[in-house]
């Protein structure tokens, strides 16, 4: 397996991408993006848990179970949220249109949208965008990684090539999200994108087992979207024998493959949290089950004042081990050592429930370091889970703040 | 029933009160204090729910069970939380003190404390505190009130007196917190003193009910305390007849009293949120189910997105929609109205699922009051809840990155 680098979704094969700029964002910015798979895919999506879904992710959900998927469209700076049947009817009339002009069946066909919610989509722009975008679809690089940008600072993709059945098989990921997992442009998105040649019953499984050790870790506010979706697409043109069952090599390696992508993204739009200064791995080992390390985690990664505690570089442990007992995950707190480790270094603050004189120079320190580790033991089984944030600081009470103004 | 002004706990019949300065805080302020009743009385408390509870909250989990009460011990400065069997022993040792010179059972004496976690109780400051509470009880007024406060700006406190079977029953109720509900200085703990003549059953069932409508639903952070306590204290001697049963007047306009103190009080404290300048309340309403109305306030009220827009003064509905989806409440989002109000006026933003044009100056004024109140109609059936919290402001992250050091 090897990263391979300034790769972008269309130079896997039988792919082709059109980013163009549709007039959702100011200044020519990139805005609307179109995947095409040159033969019927396979494709599998995990959507936002939110009780309130928008209208492309209600639509995506009825096209995601027909058998074959031949393109994604996707515009940033409109939600299509919150906008009652006019949103819907909308949705669906952008997967007719890219399905006519392909040749293809509307169901073949996803829509996604992120931006403000609650304002019906201009038309104008998203059939002269499809248009557009249909006209220059390419299979030699793209930009859609910045076309699905919103407050985003940073770009996030990643391509990776494996070999399955002596065949190489490319894989690619990109997404966008920050300020994680925030209502209106901060939806977090995420395409990977695959010639591999397996069945949508096999990756629908990897897609679901990833999304929740990866995606579903990431913390930056506890905000659920209404547009988050997270989507794989497989084409198969690699020509590796067919990946249809479990127990065997190729579905392992390919799954490494997805998890190592995943991740990588997920990372990514921790570190990219809104006004973030510093990213946090939160390491929970030493469990009892799977779920547990999980919730953890997550708690630990979440809590508001951990993070604005770590903006300050202070190895609060108090706000740890007290985030983990409102998490409503069960633990022994008299077996737990709680620690952090940097490239500035590694200190244990907290063993066996009882706190540690520790260095406290140290500890600042190590806590001052871009990226921190939180690492957990509760000493009991041996589950673990990990899950990343980003420190609170007052940039982000400003950005959100001021958003929609 | 009629609010006095300028009152506190040792104007109740039979109470006497200390607050000195034993070394906690700096410059003198004040930082234990002692409540003793002069005839048995009877109890109830609830509290946290974090699986790591501090070394005075596990004790007090057996003292509650006692028939009788005579005193509470109180300090901040130091939560004695995360402290092992070291903590635990203090905690004991406090009460066997007071319990000692009271000539009474160490059952009979409650223990609170604090503060910083995890530092183990300085016992030669405890016991000389102790001392000076003992020595300065007094029955004509005192500054509790004062001496249990930590990172709260404002005094919380409150004083009813109601007339039951032809006597007057007074009842008095302080709380500290802020920054709702957060593990370090921001525990939430009150105390509501009466003399009403009650039996420990009817006390429990009130503090239980009272509790979940009100302190419960105060959220600034969402960060649950290892020390949070509500506790009631009755002590009969106002004489009236004793209340013993739910289906008499006495019961009724008892309740009523003990949630119009403990209301004032849990929206005290969500209005003196670390760092906050405007206080929410979020009132849903035209729900199914009691608890569903409860969910979703809460959840609104938590939202740190919400709580990001309100403090820019920004009419950001989607967030509420977003906020109550994600909530866990099941709802018809196609029934659902939002609104704001505030001295400024009242205005509509989204009606049966749909946004309404509005005029956003009229908006920006409303929420650019000191209180405004979120309003939500499910239309759907009776229930109805309110929960109450702030805005999300840079200070807020500045304290809490500063705190511990």
């Amino acid at each position: 397996m090897e990263i391979l680098e300034n790769k972008s979704i269309s130079c896997v094969k039988g792919f082709r991408v059109a980013s163009i700029h549709a007039g959702f964002k100011r200044n020519e910015k990139l805005d609307m993006g179109l995947i095409v798979s040159d033969v019927p895919a396979v494709s599998a999506a995990v959507f936002t848990t939110n009780l309130v879904k928008a209208a492309p992710v209600q639509l995506d959900m009825k096209h995601i179970k027909n058998d074959t998927t031949r393109a994604l469209i996707i515009n940033a700076g409109n939600a299509n949220a919150c906008t009652g049947q006019q949103g819907l009817d909308d949705a669906r009339s952008e997967s007719e249109r890219v399905a006519k002009a392909l040749g293809v069946k509307p169901e073949e066909v996803l829509v996604y949208s992120t931006g403000v919610i609650g304002q019906p989509l201009p038309m104008d722009k998203v059939n002269a965008g499809i248009d557009k975008c249909l006209d220059s679809l390419r299979d030699d690089g793209d930009e859609l990684y910045k076309a699905i940008m919103t407050t985003d600072t940073r770009e996030k993709r990643i391509y990776l090539r494996m070999q399955l059945s002596g065949k190489d098989v490319d894989i690619c990921g990109i997404a966008k999200g920050s300020g994680m997992i925030h209502p209106n442009m901060g939806t977090m998105l995420s395409y990977v994108v695959t010639d591999c040649n397996i069945t949508k019953e096999m990756l629908t499984r990897i897609q679901k087992d990833v999304t929740a050790g990866t995606f579903n870790m990431v913390t930056v506010d506890g905000d659920t979207s209404t547009n988050d979706t997270a989507t794989i697409v497989a084409n198969g043109l690699a020509g590796n024998t067919l990946i249809d069952r479990t127990d065997t090599k190729d579905y392992e390696c390919f799954c490494e493959a997805v998890y190592y992508v995943t991740e990588y993204l997920a990372k990514a739009i921790a570190a990219d949290g809104e006004g973030a200064s510093r990213f946090m791995e939160v390491y929970v080992y030493g469990a009892d089950e799977l779920e547990q390390a999980r919730t953890l985690a997550r708690s630990v990664a979440g809590s508001s004042l951990f993070k604005a505690a770590l903006h300050g570089a202070d190895a609060n442990w108090g706000r740890i081990v007290c985030a983990m007992g409102y998490s409503g995950a069960r633990f022994d707190q008299n077996k737990v050592d709680v620690g952090f480790e940097s490239k500035a270094g590694e200190i244990e603050v907290f063993t066996k429930g009882v706190p540690l004189q520790f260095d406290e120079d140290l500890a600042t320190k190590i806590l001052s370091e871009d990226r921190v580790q939180v690492k957990i033991n509760l000493n009991s089984g041996e589950a673990q889970a990990k899950a990343w944030g980003c420190d609170l600081t007052a940039e982000y009470v400003k950005i959100n703040g001021d958003y929609r103004s």
